[in-house]
């Protein structure tokens, strides 16, 4: 978001005020379960590899598993194929090992 | 799945024996936790009305509730917009009030 | 929007204040050019009838002509083929016919 | 096509022209192979059904069995997950009932 | 294109004659406006790095500014999400630096 | 797929068992024709890029020529347009240079 700070000032500004002040901060649902439907909801997408690297991270932040990332992305394989999840795969290998 | 039982039976055991068998058994996650990432993931994708009116009854009928699956919608408002969220929620109107 | 307000309220509340309040009134683009890139993008997308639909009408009505709509759906099919760029010719037609 | 041809009449000319006279009338590939490519290429873009409706009917037409159509379609499975390869199989029914 | 000039000499030739050619050219909508919808149709589809790039190049070379284009990929937010945004945003900023 | 043994092996274990087991051992189509329909979905998808690599390698190694492999390439750029079959034109090139 920072790098964007120069020439799209408002991105990083729509971001925290939307995707985190208005959607995260919804009650019904726990971080841990939010951080999870991202990394689904990224995962499926496609071409998604920064924010998938981010999310994934967070998710570990906020107390979620190895395990249940693992298995939310396994979790997509009937639904969208083996392509996409192999993708999400690799880069929560990166992201575990860099830890 | 059962319409498929004359021209591609293999269709439908394929569902009860990968999908059903070997994903959703799996450990990690439990059936509820599963069934808002399987609505996460038909949210996203798009053009899953069938599967997404399946998956919206089973979350019911697993345990989730009305308002989970709403909050599950919305979170992707951030990550694919708001026509694939409108579509997944008109659906979710639609399950509900048949109930 | 308005048929989410029992289910999910805040889904209008959403398109109303960001999609609207925050995107469509930022300075740069004029509403025409801005609901001609909105068709551009539905057209894309695909599997947003209902969006579509409601955008043609829009894009007329802040004076969008015909032929500039049908331009701007014609012009998507180098990059995203025949099949897109006919679902939203259909909703086009459909949409110039009821008017 | 040919309901395009009031308000974007080269829709159909584009179609006629490049799809058919530049792609399917190369060498390398036989016209029974082209249609089987192209409903793979439909059942993995997802949101065609018209064109599926139209290429799965071609392709018994040029000679393809229901079985080798079926077979394509069932092929995607672990390329793009059980919802599309349901929506094709859906058409497919539908096309080889009504022949 | 030039690189495809050995396996897929036709590939080039396509791209010249119908994208460019066929489509380009038509009258109804200017250069600029073109580039801005074919910039906003690959910030949409995802996984077009290159084309982007080559696109946001050309687009400031028939007179587009920085601002157009920049509003444009923002434009996209409510319709496509933030992650295909951010990517087209990088790929903005790295076109705009090299210039 | 090796690459995953440690944080997920039955990743593999479902390609071997589900992707190649089941699907590919199917009758009704032979492997030269399983891999080109592969390599269709795979190009129509996007983001696949390691998957394409290794199904253009692996359709080679089954006796598809390298024309049968660029043509079905190029016969998706009416139903995709032309960046996903440059990205996949650029693999396909990448492949034949390596062997």
């Amino acid at each position: 978001m920072a790098s964007f700070q120069d020439i799209a000032p408002d991105l990083g500004k729509y971001i925290i005020e939307f995707a985190y002040g208005d959607i995260y901060s919804r009650p019904g649902l726990d971080l841990k379960q939010r951080q999870l439907l991202t990394i689904t909801c990224l995962t499926t997408q496609g071409d998604c590899e920064p924010e998938l690297s981010v999310h994934i991270n967070t998710g570990l932040n906020v107390g979620l598993t190895q395990t249940e990332i693992i298995e939310a992305i396994l979790h997509c394989i009937p639904y969208v194929g083996f392509p996409r999840v192999m993708n999400a795969m690799t880069i929560a290998k990166k992201v575990f090992s860099e830890r």
